[in-house]
This record gives structure tokens, sequence and C-alpha cells, in this order.
């Protein structure tokens, strides 16, 4: 299918970014189609049109926010093609769609290499096939491990072998792909004192928040034999983005476990505040699974956490948001600035000025994204400001925690909802530029390293 | 007092902008002192500390929020120190100090000029002296024009001569200054369907939001002959500022009326629905003053107002905010950025890039310090976010319009509203610099034309 479509000539006329978007856009009205069989659904179950294609949007983008309750509504056969669905917005349409054409040992020309790399913000042509078999190889031998010591495990909490290797598959896809979805119609709860379980399920979560690059730059390293390994460096990109990723789930916890430390912490034991905190504070990267009902949380803890849901994963990860590196930026921006223009070194290089503006306009038109919405929202919601804040920010980061109100909204917020997973999925960038070809400005350019943004 | 404070030593080592700061020190001590003496006060009054040094930041920063009701404290006596202590505030401390110098017949020396320099943000060492002068000037002219029409205006609201002109005077004052201050217990509800009233105090309002280089230039412009006249042009700061500050006042109008169609517009008729949105979209600019209480307003109202707010006023004016220039430069930034870095004429003139720069630093770090007030009140007051941001924005605005929770508000979150009043004055730039020398980066250099920012 994806080859015949090519071969039409007014795809050939769209450009790299509004191939994709018509792949994302193609790809949620399949998996509309998909989820909407009745087949896949529990008996007597009745859905609406509405409901189902958020969900797909949902699992699209790997959000994980949905109106309705997954347990309740899909059967079996539902859990997996709702797991195969996360699993294809992931690792993303294109890289996806490219693994098959490897698979089917195709070669592939430069308009297809163009379409990949502008999904995986990539800025180098060279590697990009290897790349995309990478991703797959990395991705899926997490999986097989997490899916592996979760399904094991779980046999001393389900009746059935069925029943742990169904919750186990489940699952590990969806930590691994942060889409946040469960079935156990109560997130992770059950397993609120069980730390194995919410370790390896943090470690998923992570490996699928943190990016692509990272991942594979930190294999290559591990494989490496030791003469190659000297020579190895990481790139500025990878360096930052881990740093930026660890420090806002270290800064998360601990503001976390601060914010109710008179509340919802205040008869907890050090291990348990220690676990619920880093938990609630890892998923904000992108994860959207918890071991909590975050609505229990205190006012000031939803907002703190929609700041962070804000900032999302890293790039070229499963997650959205504006993303850890272009928080990064917009801090070395500001520094910058208020040290009078002198240009700043991270990690001994400099970075280029243009991703410096990229990363303060991202942010800047996400903020206006997110406020817009809300205002929006505010109109057609009877739920207070912070709680409608919270979701926003959820669905743009594509985390997926929820105060509980998304089952209850209009059409319209979820219309705005669906919007938000997408564009923060996508990212702003490729977004803005989906009414235009993306012409580079050449107007910044100093002999410095790249960085990814957005 | 100020020049023999200049004698000394240590004081000349500060920077211009350190210098500043002291001085606005010193005139919130001065002016606690003065608004704390018991013969200021009506009989039986008791006040604490804390709200009169509220008070005395307020006025300082022209803000007009107040935890006590001003009418009930004060007496005649009070009304006339705290409009001498909001004009004081308005016209800048600096500014009042150079006129007294000038009318002292003293020769300002570079020290002093560059003091003004800053507090202005003017970039132009020229014609320094006399543009204070022009400010002081302007401004009576203004205040003595809207005295006369308001305290005759008011004869026949109030039952003596006195009380009409002592009104008049005040409300002239805290409508120019854009203080916001009133001494009718319930600023201008008793004028809501007086729409003459509303008209002036609207004008003063504008006239002391707008920034004082615009009122010169316009006024330069009157008041040249015919051949010169055609000589000159406005800068593009004034175009640009003039654009925004008018921008937003008819679109802030129209949402405002948009947000509570259904609501308190409801039952209204056209020309008050039209004064109503019209009064509180300028009041929003900076000035603080009502016709109605805005409690009553939808919550996407008070969101919006918010954001508002938190635009504030043009530059070099008796307001606060991010000021209008910087919202436009924002708006240019990403612009710009969206259109590949192409840059932007605007008027036939292209902006700075280090001004662009400038007005997204200051954007990124009022947010910063607008989050992060609003989540240490969220903890320390039981009001909802909705309330709080309001109260925020209105601080650092420098508006003055409150939900009414700032008298309930604890000590920890006056302080905080008092630094934000403070940052709002004065100027993010302003604030950023005041533990170092303002070194010019030197950086970003462009043959274009400059503009003023926070
Ligand atoms: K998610
Ligand atoms: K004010």
């Amino acid at each position: 299918m994806f080859l015949k479509l090519f071969k039409t000539d007014w795809i050939n006329k769209l450009s790299p970014v509004q191939l994709i978007l018509f792949f994302y856009c193609v790809a949620v009205i399949v998996s509309t189609c998909i989820l909407a069989m009745p087949i896949a659904h529990k008996d007597g179950v009745n859905t609406s049109f509405i409901d189902i294609l958020f969900i797909a949007v949902s699992a699209i983008s790997v959000t994980g926010l949905s109106p309705i309750s997954i347990s309740e509504t899909f059967n079996t056969l539902g859990y997996f093609l709702l797991a195969f669905i996360m699993q294809f917005g992931a690792v993303g349409v294109m890289a996806i769609g490219t693994s098959i054409w490897i698979i089917l040992g195709k070669k592939i020309g430069l308009k297809e290499r163009r379409l990949i790399m502008t999904d995986q913000n990539q800025t180098s042509f060279a590697g990009m096939v290897r790349l995309i078999k990478q991703i797959m190889y990395v991705i899926l031998t997490i999986e097989f491990f997490g899916f592996i010591i979760l399904s094991t495990y779980y046999l001393q909490y389900f009746p059935t072998t069925g029943e742990a290797v169904v919750n186990g598959f489940f699952s590990t896809i969806s930590a691994t792909t942060n889409a946040g979805f469960d079935i156990t119609g109560n997130s992770l709860m059950m397993f609120k004192d069980d730390y194995f379980v919410q370790f390896i399920t943090m470690l998923l979560i992570i490996f699928g928040a943190i990016g692509f690059p990272v991942l594979i730059e930190v294999k290559e390293y591990m494989f490496a034999r030791e003469e190659i390994r000297k020579g190895l460096r990481f790139t500025l990109f990878t360096k930052v983005t881990t740093l930026t990723f660890f420090s806002l789930i270290v800064i998360g916890a601990i503001f976390i476990a601060l914010f109710d430390a008179g509340n919802f912490f205040a008869d907890k034991s050090w291990h348990e505040v220690l676990f619920y905190s880093l938990f609630q504070s890892v998923t904000t990267r992108s994860g959207g699974l918890s071991t909590m009902d975050v609505s229990q949380l205190t006012e000031q803890n939803h907002l703190f956490m929609s700041l962070l849901m804000f900032i999302g994963a890293s790039p070229s990860s499963a997650g959205g948001g504006i993303r850890t590196t272009t928080f990064a930026l917009v801090l070395i921006f500001i520094i910058t600035f208020a040290r009078g223009g002198a240009s700043i070194r991270i990690f001994r290089r400099e970075v280029y000025q243009e991703d410096l503006l990229k990363a303060v306009s991202v942010s800047l038109m996400a903020l206006a994204f997110v406020f817009t919405s809300i205002l929006i929202m505010s109109i057609m919601e009877p739920y207070p400001l912070s709680e409608i804040l919270f979701e926003v920010t959820s669905a743009f980061g594509t985390v997926g925690l929820s105060l509980g109100i998304t089952s209850e909204l209009t059409t319209t917020s979820k219309v705005i909802l669906m919007v938000l997973m997408f564009i923060g999925r996508v990212g702003i960038i490729t977004f803005l530029f989906m009414f235009k070809n993306n012409k580079s400005s050449g107007k910044f350019h100093y002999p410095k390293e790249r960085m990814i943004i957005g």
C-alpha cells in the first residue's frame, strides 16, 4: 500500500513534513477503523465514534489519555491491536514504514531518507537506514527482556498463565512505548507496594523517553571493542539531553515529595515516599502510568507536574512536550542573555545560536497553544483551571496522566486534546512547517556543533 | 539630602542600576514612614506594619493593590500624602530627583544623566535633561486639565465643594499615574452609568500608560511649525508601542465582552457592554481602576485578563508588566522564526536582533517569576489557581485589579506580591542587572534602529 501511494504524482509533490503528517493522519484513520471493530470489543459494549477516535489519536501519539476505560471496552484481541498501534506510533510511522522496506530488501532512495530524517529530527543523511534498523533492534530487544521479566513475575499476581502473559505483554509495550494505557483498570496502583514491578516499569519508560539517538550511542559505546571505544565520544546532544532528563527526574521527585509532605505523604514511610515520588516524576517525562491516583495530590503538585509534563521527554523519543533539549537550550539562552550575550560553553562545546532561537520559538509557541487551549476549554468545561491545565499539559506532553476529567469532557474539548496530542507528538516545528517547504535560513551559521530540537 | 548622599564614596561605587534600586528602596522606606504616621489616619484606625509597607510599595510602584481599604484607613491628609507618593513613583524616583536639580538650577553631570537614562530606558545621552523637563511638563499639564474637569464635574456627586475637589484631585492623580487607588471605597463603580467620567478616566489612564516618549513625540509633532512638522517622523518605538497598545485595548475589550456574553453582560444594553468591556480592557494596561466588581466575571475572563495584565503597559510609562513593545517583539520573533529566519520589516524598518532576543529573554524570565510566585502562593493560600494567577499578574503588571483575596493573604504571599510589584515596575532587565555592572554585549550589532524594551 505504501509503495503504491508513492507512485501517485500528487504525493510526490508534498514536502517531507507534509508527507509525514499525511501518514500520521492515515495511521489515525486506520487505527480508528481497527479499534472500532466490534470483534475487538467486550460483549455488549457501546462506544461512540469520538471516543474511539480519541483512543486512536491517543495510541498513535502514545499519550494514553482515554475518555473510556480500556479494560471495560476491549477484549484480549483489542488489547493486542491497541498494543500494535502504540508500537507503531512510538517508533514512528516513517521508521516502521522504512523498516518494512528494509525487511523487503528494497533500496531506499533519497526522498524516503529525507522523510525519516524529518520524523526523527536527524540532521545528517548518512547512516539513516542504519539508524532505523537500530531503532527497531533496540526497542524490540528492550521489549523482549521487559516482556520476559514482567510476564514471569506477574504469574504470582494473576490466576492463569495466559492472563499473566497478556498483562506482561501489554504493560511492557505500554511502558516502553510510553503510551501509558492500562488494562488493569487502575494503572499500576495494584503494584503500589511492589517496588520490583515499579523499578522495571520505570526502566522501560526511561528507555522509551530518553531518545533513540541516546540509546544507540550508548549501545555503540557498550559493544565497541576496547581500542575503538577510546576514540568514541558522546555527542553534545546525548550529553545535554541525558543530563536534563535525569535532572528533571531527580528534581521532580524531590519537589513532588515536598509539595505533598503534609498531605499524601504525611503517613508514608521513607521508601514509600521515595518510590511514589520517583515513579510519578518519571511518569511525567511521558510515561503516563502511575502507582497512585494523582488527583489525591495537592493543587500545587498538579501545577508543578503540569510544568514537568509541558517539558516532556527527549527528542526522537516516544514522548512529547517541548522536549528536554528545548528546555535546556531555553535555560542556556536565558543565562546567555543575563550574562550580556557572552556565548556559553557546555561540555566544552558551543551550541548553535540558531538552535537557541529555535528552542525559544518552540517554547513560546507551545505556551501559546497551551494557553489558548486552556482558555477555550475553560469556556466549555465547569472544572477549575488547575485541572484543565493538568489535562492540557498531559495531552501536549503526550503523558496521559489525568485528574479524571477527560471522560467528562465535551466533544470540543476532546478535539482540542486530540490536536494537542498530535502537536505534542510530531513537535511544534514539524507542525508549523506543515503548510510549506522547510527552508533553512542560512542566517546564523557558526562553526559549532548541531543540536536536535523539538 | 540627595546631594549629600552623592558626596559619600560608597554610593559612587554603585552602578547606575544599583543606584536606582537603592533610591527605590529609600523611597519605599520613606513612604512607609510617611503613611504610618497616625496623623494621616482616620481616628481609631489600627494598621499593621506589613499592610502599610504593602501600600507604600504599591504606591511607589503605582500598582494600587491594597490589603486594606484606603478610604477607611486614611484621612484627607493621608489621601494627599498617598497622591504625592503615587506621583513620585509614577514619574520615577530619578526623574523627580533630576527635575528638583533642574529647578535648583544645578548643572547635571554625566553620572546623574546615566542614572536617568537607565530608569527611563533611553538609549541616547543627548537631550536627557530636556526629556525629564518634558516629562514633568506633560504629566502636570495632563493632570491639571484632568483635575479641573473632574473636580468641576464631581460637584454634582458630592455634598460639598471640598469633597468634590479632594475626589477630583485624588482620582486624577490615581488615573494619570496609573496607580489605581481609590478613596470612594469601591473604585469607579459609583460612576458605572456615567460615561463622561469613564471617558475622562480612560484618557488619563492611557496618557499615563502609553509611555512618556510617545507623549513627548506627539507633543513635539503637534506644536511644531508647519514646515518643521513635515520633516518630523515618529520613531519606530512610538509606532510599534502605540499600535500594540491600542490593539491590545480593542482586542481586549472584544474578548472580555465575548467571554462574559452569557454571564455578566447577558442583561446589559449595547452601550453598557461597550463601556464595561472597554474600561476593563483599558484598565488592564496598568490603570487598575474599575467600573465593576471584576470577581463577577467568568473564570475564562480572569484568565484572559491575567494575560493582558502580564503584558502590561508601554515602556517608560507609569505601568508595569513585560511591556507592550516586548510583547510585540516576541510576536515578531516568532513570526521571524516561523518564516525560516528571514528578517522582518515593520513600518519600513528592521528591528535589532539584539532587541528581539532581549524581548524574548524578558518574557521567559517574567514567566518564570510569575510561575514560581503562583507555585509558592498556591502552597500558602487556599484559593483556586485562577484567583492566585489573577492577583500575581495584577501585581507584576502593576495593574492593581483584585478578585478580593489580597486582604486575606498570608504575610509570605504579601511579600511575594510586593517583590512582583517591584520587579514589574523597575522592569526585569533592571532587576537582573541589579547585582552587576551593565555591560553591553557587542555581539549582535547591525545597522538598524534601536528599540526600547522592558
Ligand atoms: K504517555
Ligand atoms: K495600577
